[in-house]
């Protein structure tokens, strides 16, 4: 489950307030057994969320399309987790500064240590949640087409598209000097991306 | 909203029971205002679902990774849709075959036409939910990097990495002939990805 979260750069994170469910998108880092979660300041709900009412998240990674020769036996390769805990907003703005290096790490590894750590004014406009997962499934569902051994006769094509999460072009902000080379996380961002799958 | 909708293949679906959150992710087409639901009739959550409790959809689409001079000015490049509505069953098999001819046309468009239709049994056998769109909103982030100026004299590198979902390898059925040529869906979905980003 750990491999699958740290996989993930978005989780859907859903609550509950009056019996109305909320599901919103949030950057995420995981560090042991706590997912760190991050929002503005400015967001309600992450305040709502960081009262401590029960939480759930949910991230997902499609890996591949599998078409089959019947509408039911078409599905998705996919790994998927869902984590359950309640979520409480940090203060300490030590470890709020902290686990805004972890956000940054866990979108490109090594990316903290070249950029700018967090100043006191940004920390108090930043909510970060911490969630120690108390309860958590996976499901995975992978390889080739499944179904009805008799459609294996029907005139259709059947196989699995493979899909991933890929890089395209790096664009270097305008303030960057012309011919800069591209910072040691980024090239090995992109490298560790390999050929397609 | 329709078109970030269309652009997605897994919706993450969350609903309360006695104010514990849940949130799934699930396959999903979109018909006009409505979402249509797919799962196994094993699930129990899905029954849950489907009684006309409230619901919350959201779908989330990374487009790149903004890569500031700061931590707090890392972000992501997004689309994303929360959409909010009560799901029914739909219990009518006419109704629910079209359903799932939608969600295989959803992940590969014309691909319905290329494969067998449900038959009773399957039907039988699926859960199909409808939920008509009853408020939604959109949330888009896009374009280079933003924060504080007086970070551009850090010697940090700064910009932003394009990401997408792309596909890969296409594996035919081991019980595909070989060289039988893709089917025209196939083919126009491959096409229709262009170069990268």
């Amino acid at each position: 489950m750990h491999a699958i979260l740290d996989a993930g750069m978005v989780a859907h994170v859903g609550f509950c307030v009056d019996g109305q469910p909320f599901v919103i998108p949030m950057m995420y880092a995981r560090i042991d057994n706590v997912l760190l979660l991050h929002g503005s300041i400015a967001s309600r709900l992450m305040g709502t969320l960081g009262s401590g009412i029960d939480a759930c998240i949910s991230v997902t990674h499609i890996d591949g399309l599998v078409l089959a020769r019947s509408h039911f036996d078409h599905s998705m390769n996919y790994r998927s987790v869902v984590a359950f805990g309640r979520a409480r907003l940090l203060d300490d703005p030590a470890a709020k500064a902290q686990a805004l290096s972890y956000f940054v790490d866990a979108i490109v590894p090594g990316r903290a240590a070249e950029s700018r750590a967090a100043d006191r004014t940004e920390l108090a406009a930043t909510h970060v949640l911490q969630l120690e997962i108390a309860d958590a499934s996976a499901k995975i569902r992978s390889g080739g087409v499944k179904g009805n051994l008799a459609d294996a006769d029907l005139p259709h094509w059947a196989g699995v598209i493979a899909m991933r999460m890929e890089c395209g072009a790096v664009e270097p902000d305008e303030t960057v000097a012309p011919g800069t080379a591209l910072p040691a996380s980024v090239s090995a961002f992109l490298s560790a991306q390999g050929p397609a799958p």
